[in-house]
């Protein structure tokens, strides 16, 4: 198991989906930092269940108790801790799966591992624990407001809809719909096609987008923790994600490098790049411009319908859609996304300051 | 600078392009390993420059030192120095942009984050680096051979040329053509674009697909250190990637949960999957069914035209294309690949042995 | 800040003395071992404040909720989080100090190094925090138990009245009395200094002696991570320790080579040393042989009388003696050094899983 | 195995005594730091065998070769290869001792834990590994150089031979006599102790007395890697290292804390205290005050008389006392204990860089 994530911002998650609480603790965060709590508490709201008509109608309030760090109102450079309690539990709705392993959930595997497992909700590898990660996240922002950097992820595809090019999209306006897409028309193909896929009692999968805007440059660790590669790594950690690619990404792969290269120019004493197919990052440093990338999430395992499997003695057994699932991802993961960009960047910044003696 | 990878299976790597010398200290490999010295040779020479007519015409040998760690013919549990001495240095060739940045190359970032910088060849950002991934990832090869993990990369698409998928292909003709793509008729028209690419003094992109076939169920460390988190995390962090997909990757987000899953069944005593869209991997952790991942490499930045660029003062200059490049990268790439997939696949053996009592 | 403990079997402690609650996350824990609640529930009795007239007076339960990890009596091989929440809290008492900063304690290297603190009670900097390590520790120890592993710490000198070598002790019998020595005379003139020390409202220190019986050979992670060195940083990180010693330690060095040598022979097909100068520690790994300690702590700073300081201004002010307190902290301490040792040995016996191919 | 040190300023070390060569990767060092190589060789020769009478006689040249990171005379922030190439390597002195257990060195605990292991000279347990520390604490110092923290380690303690408190020394003078004491009188005693039971074919132990001059307040990263801590564990892992103490350390516990306590004042705008049995640190973390620390190492292993062992296969065997070894360690460790003192202030100041937001 490997529950911490980052090098001097180090988030330590833990939780399962039905056991008392899930929470997280933050070791790094900076001394003196002002906390803001409803922030947090908004955050959560965003990612939680049953916001609207296209996610899953589980109610879970998600109140978050900060235990330790925190001291009048500003961080003590001692480890935060947070913690949500489980309060919609309903481990009941589990018993019919107690023994079979769901497809292409994480069931199997985890027995494979472990040899014993908490069946509840898929325990420990419920995306459930993403809410600790976006609580963890919440407070990487406020570092990073201080900074003004901005990180806003927003729903960029669902299916085979995809809504235009980030930078002709006013990403201001990602609240303003259920599907988290600044592009209205789009957005509201999107929210069809969701509830279509519903109703179906199927689910279907999508694009996060992320950009980050005025990240300072020099953020980067090469060779091995240039700043794409831990990005990639934090959204791959996140439940269902399939991909990760920056700036061009595949879609690069098919250009000359006549086109693809980032030419330099000067502008008001500072060094730019005329196109951004770099995303932002050169040689795994940020470079000043936008960096913005990619996430593909799979459809959703958990399927309204029949689906044949095997229990754990390997004999053939129905797994039975029940429950209350999301149709659609995406739009719930937008803040999870944000979360996860925070915390690297947070750490980046963190890491940075050792790159000059003065 | 973060020149480590692994947790327990560790490397550390040293070098610039046009420094004395690069390595790589590997720190964690078990005892008792038989070494292969010709078999680490016969990697690198996979990866070496001027090998042949789409690669780049530079000369290196590549030729290899152990320094310690190795006894007998065996590992002794001690770190394992390996180094490569640069020996066509040609310093000379690189005074016409000591002050310029090259485009879409690292030349500017570094300069921010560091301050100094050497500018020969790139210094530390160069591909040179990854030769030290080759010799430490040759020796993960051999400690996965002595389980029965095979691993095998290959050159799925350049520019708009794709192979059929791996499942139609016979992987172990890899190394039958120079493009190392295993299906001859793609392998020939992507040649052919190489070659039209490089009269262009252009260069183009590609993709490498690599295939872990008999992996053990059980590797991988949710809920950070996923198993696909980590191999992505560790091909972006190769030069000039720029996506990382596995299973039904990008594609698998226009599909429906229904179709999407991987029901299990019973075979021989040993629970399987029909179909793979998990690419092997679920919750993070294998399954015992291939694994398989994408990997997109942008056009290399590197092109012999004129480019617009500015110097470190920021005033508008020239950069020249000279020397000896690769129109394209992904066929020397191959082999990189690879290695950082075997040095993932052997740290998450070693990792594994900690996840039961007994 | 670092509140990480260990490489696989990790702990992240938090939590301050007057906050909400502190608590530890175990990550890397096996999964399948049998979790005794009672027995942790027993260590924390052991530690706690309270206990004997010898110790402080303050009453705290410290009753433990493990929140995670743990599903029908057995670890899942998820993260293990325990908390304790703060009952006896009382935050009033500290506000005479709250811009004072009492000598030798951590008030003023807290206020320079973070620029604010929580001054209740000393904060995060309060021994309240070695609460979380006994609930880690105890898990550890369940694990060790599983192994035959056998940790046993007691009070071997307080002030200048020393115990005699453990060899010639019957180390079984450490909490026959409320000084933790297994020799009853030593102990009981302990039991007396202690009681004249605190009827003058001073403090005095004391060693913890630690024996580790029965650890296989092959523990420790040469060249940095010596098993002693791992030892040595795990007590020094308890506070008030200000010394370690394994083995004959500082005695040692007056000794010749000759006399000093612990000299090899064969016994029941087993290889055992005459004599144990080592300490069971030979080129930092186990050899099999019993493991000794010694750790020093000083004398508690917190003392019932008026002393000289200054305030957050560079103010002259007196720090007067108020609250319950440790005469002496030694005896609280043996679980402690008991609990730390435990993480350290179960942490190499999984690091050590790797030492050897097969 | 675990042969990395350090969290932001990194080091990994690597090399057998008889193998081709040993050497360090500095990762993490910040750039633009000028390099003095002179200055790197100098304290590789203070280390070096053969230097004095109470040395071995053995010849090594201990040259070391940059290999990489240092651009122009400076630091680049890449990684810093440093090789020193074993010359004086004659392997066959040790074909006597190829399958014999040598009393109180590592043979034994190797041939446990990896199963195969490198006889000559020690292999990788050899102190030679030192040397690798000492060229990498010699950039560490010359970073501190430019902090001003200033860093003197001298033998304070011989067999029963103790020199005086370090505060009444002229700690300047170190390098005045061969055994490194800075008190002449006591210096001289030592010499001839030495010499004495160098005579005799035997060996003595010894303590290293380090003090650290002007390390700014703030460093220390509580609860587990306070300054002390880490500290501890450097020291503990040089080779025949058997305790630490710290300010008042052992001879502490007989205090009272009345007595022990360093109260507070103000002078000059600047917060000291009066007594520093503090050894400088509080809470874990320094204070600004001298930082001072004893090292104790036990009588070498190697000793010119014959001793009786085992073999391998638990057969009684005669090892002879052979080749050229020092009679007493510690006059060649000062440099050693330097070194891991500058590494870890070295790495600590840069994590301190994070502590406070602004």
């Amino acid at each position: 198991m490997s529950n911490s994530f980052g090098k001097l911002f180090k988030i330590t998650t833990f939780g399962e989906s039905h056991g008392k609480a899930i929470g997280v603790i933050i070791d790094g965060c900076p001394a003196g930092l002002a906390v803001d709590e409803v922030f947090i508490q908004e955050e959560l709201a965003r990612r939680k269940p049953g916001q609207s008509k296209i996610t899953t109608q589980r109610k879970e309030d998600d109140v978050v108790e900060i235990q330790s760090g925190v001291f009048e109102g500003h961080t003590t450079g001692t480890p935060i801790s947070m913690v949500i309690y489980n309060k919609d539990q309903k481990s009941k709705d589990y018993s019919h799966i107690a023994d079979k392993f769901r497809p292409s959930h994480a069931d199997f595997t985890y027995a494979e591992k472990y040899g014993v497992r908490d069946y509840r909700g898929g325990g420990r590898s419920s995306a459930r624990e993403t809410a600790a990660r976006v609580a963890a996240g919440a407070l990487a922002k406020q570092m990073l407001d201080s900074l003004e950097v901005k990180i806003t992820a927003f729903v960029s595809q669902v299916g085979d809809i995809a809504a235009p090019e980030y930078t002709s999209l006013d990403i201001t306006k990602v609240e303003d719909n259920i599907v988290r897409c600044p592009h209205e028309d789009t957005a509201q193909r999107m929210i069809e096609l969701i509830d279509s896929v519903r109703k179906d009692r199927d689910t279907i999968g999508g694009v996060v987008t992320c950009v980050i805007e005025n990240a300072p440059a020099g953020l980067g660790e090469p060779v091995f923790d240039k700043l794409h590669a831990e990005l990639g790594k934090a959204m791959l950690s996140i439940n269902a994600v399939k991909g990760f690619e920056y700036g061009s990404g595949f879609e690069g792969i098919k250009m000359r490098g006549s086109g693809h290269n980032d030419e330099f120019y000067e502008e008001d004493g500072k060094i730019k790049t005329k196109t951004n197919h770099s995303g932002g990052i050169q040689g795994g440093i940020s470079n000043g411009a936008d960096i913005y990338f990619n996430v593909a999430f799979k459809p959703v395992a958990t399927i309204m319908q029949d689906q044949e499997s095997v229990n754990e003695k390997g004999e053939k057994v129905t797994v039975t859609g029940k429950g209350r699932h999301d149709p659609c991802v995406v739009p719930r993961a937008v803040p999870i996304v944000e979360a996860m960009a925070a915390l690297v960047i947070a750490d980046y910044y963190l890491l940075n300051k050792s790159s000059k003696l003065q």
